[in-house]
């Protein structure tokens, strides 16, 4: 087995202390990665306070990046020193109709970066780490001329607006509405900017309108502006809607066009929808979650031809707890990421 | 002013009893219509129910049919004797986006057949009625050769229907599933297998299965038969669901293939939809109203050519209460149609 020092946690909530943990001697096609940073998010906040049977001991984390540290002997796509990046999944079962579409994050036997059942009846360790081993299929290849920190929160907050940006062919004539202007926001946002899309962000607060527009948004409507809702009516194309709590839906199915999709990707409970706000204009509501290796690959190469990073505050490995309260805050912009030198 | 008699009601609650009421006198615009026949929609009795204010006197009836008894100075398109039809909407702007796309039903000024406000400060009196003073606009040709009674249900639970089977291109080779087999379901079955699509129609009473094979099916699943049911998951583009109660819509949900959309056309109010419902798979939830005035005649001369009309159970208008107390009960093979000769 392979030791490496990472931030657990062993119970609800206790703080995330530096401990030596166990990482699977490598396998064939598996990657064993030296992590540099790990992007901290929302759903680390929600597992570390998670009461579910058989979450703890925890080690969040499931977008981080770093390099190559050492290779199984069937490794092809790999050599050691390369830059690489992972996600929220690590595992599928490789067989089922998902696996064969590069749908695997929606496999049944898909294994989570953190917190899940792995194959071997064990339970996944996640990437606020100095090392992590994964099988070379869901490693990803990292654009190397982009800053590592900004890189991380693109396989999860990233991966999680690229997947509705995609599905909708969004380009150059798009119109495309980003509510929230957080970690998911801020890179739907950029995202939908770089694919050529005029993108209209709506936030709450009045303090991110110059950042929204710095990000590349050509309209910003402050949500409580009921004149510049009302002018944004049966206008856009789609919504990625990154609120991570219950919210009213109607006004964002007022903002789109005839057969326009809504994507709530930042609260995942129950959605409560007006027929009528649907019926007038056939308008839609959906969601997706993260994305398949394939298109992970594709986002990391379009950030990488586009220059696309997350804006982030790197925080030393240890400093976890700060970028935690702070996060529980709404207080960063617009993603912690952690330097795991540290480690 | 032109006297005809309809089947008036009072006050909630009260009968629906043969009263003389007015008719405007033709506008150059104008076209009065003898009806021969009036379906009985589930609105119908909903309306009769209603404790909202200004509701009666009431007359019910947007789905009926007949010929033209006379036509104002302008009407160009129609002559005295024209078998004829009339929906839902009898009026709009005109001038509106809705209206200049074709949507007239998404008017903020659409004219109801029925029990809404007109355009003059009066409110509409619908077709359980002799005689109809209507738009030439928001009058249709009606095919001829197809029983008229037949026709009437086409207006407004055909429409219903044809909506979301052509905004979704429905055509050879597509997987339409419709839930429930009553007024509209029976002819969305009937209308999605004369568009060549391969029909999958989920009923919860044993009894429907043969008649839904005989309307089109090619598959019908009792929705109590969990096996079945999941036999069905991930398969379908659409799923028009004409259930018009709240029902748990996951189910119908889980039979959609990638990126799918289900209709609830039959249940208007407010949907609960689990997130993870439609996050695997992408899934959509729409909805639809009826239809505007160019697709309503390309519904018509669509069943003219393909012979399709509505199951319809015929009664003499002065019947009227039987036809309601039945369709209270589901009771009704598949569609109430009053005859209103006897008016």
């Amino acid at each position: 087995m392979r030791s490496t020092t990472a931030l657990l946690a062993g119970a609800p909530g206790a703080a995330l202390s530096p401990t030596t943990i166990e990482r699977r001697d490598l396998r064939p096609d598996d990657v064993a990665v030296r992590v540099t940073h790990c992007g901290v998010c929302f759903t680390d906040l929600h597992h570390l306070r998670s009461t579910d049977p058989g979450v703890f001991p925890l080690v969040p984390g499931h977008e981080f990046v770093g390099e190559v540290a050492a290779v199984g002997a069937a490794v092809t796509r790999f050599a050691v020193g390369d830059p690489v990046a992972v996600g929220n999944i690590v595992g599928s079962c490789g067989a089922c109709r998902w696996c064969r579409e590069g749908q695997e994050n929606w496999c049944e036997r898909f294994v989570l970066t953190y917190g899940g059942p792995d194959h071997e009846g064990g339970r996944t360790l996640g990437g606020y780490s100095g090392e992590y081993v994964v099988r070379e299929r869901f490693t990803h290849h990292r654009p190397a001329h982009l800053d590592p920190a900004g890189v991380a929160p693109l396989l999860c907050a990233g991966i999680t607006v690229w997947e509705p940006l995609r599905t909708a062919g969004v380009g150059p004539g798009s119109r495309v509405g980003v509510v929230g202007i957080g970690g998911l926001g801020h890179l739907a946002v950029r995202l939908a900017a770089a694919l050529g899309a005029e993108v209209t962000a709506f936030t709450t607060s009045e303090r991110k309108v110059a950042d929204a527009e710095r990000l590349g948004a050509s309209r910003v409507v402050v949500s409580s502006d009921a004149a510049a809702m009302a002018a944004v009516g049966d206008s856009l194309d789609l919504v990625v809607d990154t609120v991570a709590v219950d919210h009213d839906l109607a006004p964002y199915l007022a903002a789109l066009d005839v057969e326009g999709v809504l994507y709530p990707v930042g609260y995942l409970g129950p959605l409560q929808v007006d027929s009528m706000s649907l019926l007038r204009g056939r308008k839609r509501v959906s969601s997706s979650g993260s994305g398949g290796v394939d298109r992970t690959a594709e986002l990391l190469q379009f950030c990488g031809e586009h220059g696309v990073v997350a804006d982030v505050e790197v925080l030393p490995a240890r400093d976890v707890a700060t970028a935690l309260d702070r996060l529980a805050r709404n207080d960063v912009r617009y993603r912690f990421v952690l330097d795991t030198a540290d480690l």
